[in-house]
């Protein structure tokens, strides 16, 4: 994996979460980096998301610092605006930075008290682990229920040089990002301005994070970072700037991809391609409807191709279509022909639907070329199991 | 169980699905009874739901008997309107009626043909069969994964006589009503007219079925028919038609409240009461996003007195309110206060949480006084393993 240059991580155990696994996590650029960043959503946002905001504004964007934490969301607490506030300060102390060049980021159980000594009492180690080559400590850091961590990257060749994109992000539950999602750092060595790089961001979270989803849920602590700090010495022409844009919106796809592959539970990841549409939009959302059928996704964990129960999450899409117009294929097996069974044989299609991979295409005829990809996951006993004893 | 008067019912097994019980079933109203309806909003829609809606406009509102099949939805196949208007056609030669005073109702798997020489040769049997004692037998014949059968009624006694309201309903998974539901019927003997019939029926499901979720499925072959066939003799005066609908909207409540108790795989019914939003509307966008998120559901299947799920689906709502004056309590016991976890013993609540009833209060403080009650079931990991394989 090629790194982008000028970042280090670091990781350390500082004992909030009772699993010994590390839970407190550092990343930070030599030179502050250009940044633009995408927050939940949900009415109730956490005491980090609030703070990263306001930081981000304060600095017109420069970011220093991403200090993250797992096991705790540090929201909906008493203190969680001061233990925010606090850790990021200490941090800052730590580093030699302005405040204000200091985000947090937590992950974790809503409505408990962080206790700001478990952070102020790591920093020394944390802030001494620092190191080039400790990016996957970070990606295995962040994780609270992800079984593995997740990361991508990409390298583009420009006329000046080279420049580099990787990214990690964690997430297994409560997913169901709307314009955000989740944690997510995504680095580059390229040279961006905050402008570009915030247009950049938000295209490519409209193809990646936001056309995802496990369960439905949308986080309280959703974050997604997009950091530039040119350390490359290369600043993309506006031509090359496309092409960066492309390396950074795939390795989001495949973060976001990750994400869903990895969903509580899951045995399968499951690409759903709508074609056909009146606008994207409206293939987004009979996409999403798909997605988050329980119906659908049950169905799907136990390799049943019953493709009734797709084109009734179609049909509660709220998009209007004719249902004797809609081919559906799965696993490229047409199994429904102009809203009628299509025939195929059951015994084959199941033995292709028990692999890691399904693949769901529905094709609406004669009513214009709005397509879009989702993905999601099968909805097994494990993501149950998982979630009725998370807490306690 | 005091039933109305001038109804029968019968019930046989047709052949139409592969377990050996009744799937074939009658309900007949001796005089033709006033009748209003609500159908499913999903834009797949069977082929039943289609041909009772023409019907319903054709007699205006007339109804004699309504026909209802389990094991096949009559939905997305070749020949559902052929078969929907035959077999509707047979029954009405069978019981000498107009054709378009029969309702035909479907429900179970989508996009298989269904043989309508099945139901045809089951005809003279079930007519043969009807007797007004046999209501039982229809409420049984009705159910797919149900457990239970799922019946109510009520009696009002008014100045000139009593009159008598009974309703059965079925339905377990694919259940997220929205303006309709599954399959319901509620019959009463009281004298009512079509445009009342309508009103009634309107006021009464946006209380009981549209307040009421399983898995936020809205299957395609969704009917609720409420019939007055005024064989007690008595037409409520304008006064006693509020009382008269309060036992309709009753009935109405229990059989939606069957529902979510029975939901598949359920061991809890969960009941939501939000209080002080804007409007009664945001209260019940609140209620039901909470009744919606797996993450709460999970919790409470494992007796998890986790309120950060709660009030983080309440944000997702899309509702605006401040998190900071949100109070939650479950079984009676205060969790969050403004936003905040409040003290209590969680071995207690969790012995609490065990019990087959949980009860959800979230109070927003200074918005307005907008309240709704929601019902939905936990998640447990039943509903995977039924829903898994339920058609293979």
């Amino acid at each position: 994996m090629t790194l982008p240059l000028g970042y280090t991580y670091s990781a350390v155990y500082a004992g909030i979460r009772a699993a010994q696994k590390d839970d407190l996590s550092l990343i930070v650029s030599g030179l502050p980096a250009n940044a633009a960043a995408v927050f939940t959503q949900n009415r109730v946002q956490a005491a980090p998301v609030k703070l990263s905001r306001k930081h981000l504004a304060a600095s017109r964007g420069l970011v220093g610092a991403v200090m993250i934490n797992a096991g705790n969301a540090n929201c909906a607490t008493r203190t969680g605006d001061a233990v925010a506030a606090a850790t990021a300060k200490a941090a800052a102390k730590a580093l030699k930075l302005p405040s204000a060049q200091v985000l947090p980021a937590s992950t974790g159980v809503i409505g408990v008290e962080l206790d700001p000594r478990k952070i102020t009492a790591a920093l020394p180690a944390l802030v001494e682990g620092l190191s080039a080559d400790r990016f996957q400590d970070v990606a295995n850091a962040i994780m609270t229920t992800d079984l593995v961590p997740k990361t991508a990257s990409a390298e583009v060749r420009l006329r000046r040089g080279v420049i580099r994109v990787a990214g990690m992000t964690k997430g297994s539950g409560m997913i169901h990002p709307q314009m955000a999602t989740t944690l997510g750092f995504v680095m580059t060595d390229a040279a961006i301005p905050v402008p570009a790089l915030r247009a950049i961001l938000k295209r490519s979270v409209e193809r990646s994070y936001n056309r995802m989803s496990v369960d439905g849920d949308t986080s309280t602590n959703d974050t997604l970072l997009l950091l530039a700090n040119g350390a490359s010495g290369v600043r993309p022409d506006p031509k090359e700037l496309a092409r960066v844009e492309g390396a950074i919106a795939e390795v989001m796809e495949s973060l976001a991809k990750a994400i869903a592959r990895d969903g509580e539970g899951a045995k399968k990841l499951v690409t759903i391609d709508v074609a056909g549409a009146p606008t994207p939009a409206a293939a987004a959302r009979i996409a999403r409807s798909i997605a988050n059928s329980p119906l659908v996704k049950t169905a799907i964990a136990g390799s049943d191709p019953n493709w009734g129960r797709i084109i009734c999450a179609a049909g509660n899409s709220g998009v209007a279509f004719d249902p004797r117009r809609v081919d559906i294929s799965m696993q490229g097996v047409v199994v429904c022909r102009g809203g009628l069974a299509a025939p195929f044989s059951e015994p084959e299609l199941k033995a292709k639907l028990d692999g890691p991979d399904c693949e769901i295409r529905v094709t609406i005829r004669g009513q214009g070329k709005g397509s879009a990809r989702f993905w999601t996951c099968d909805l097994t006993e494990g993501y149950i199991r998982i979630n009725a004893s998370y807490r306690t």
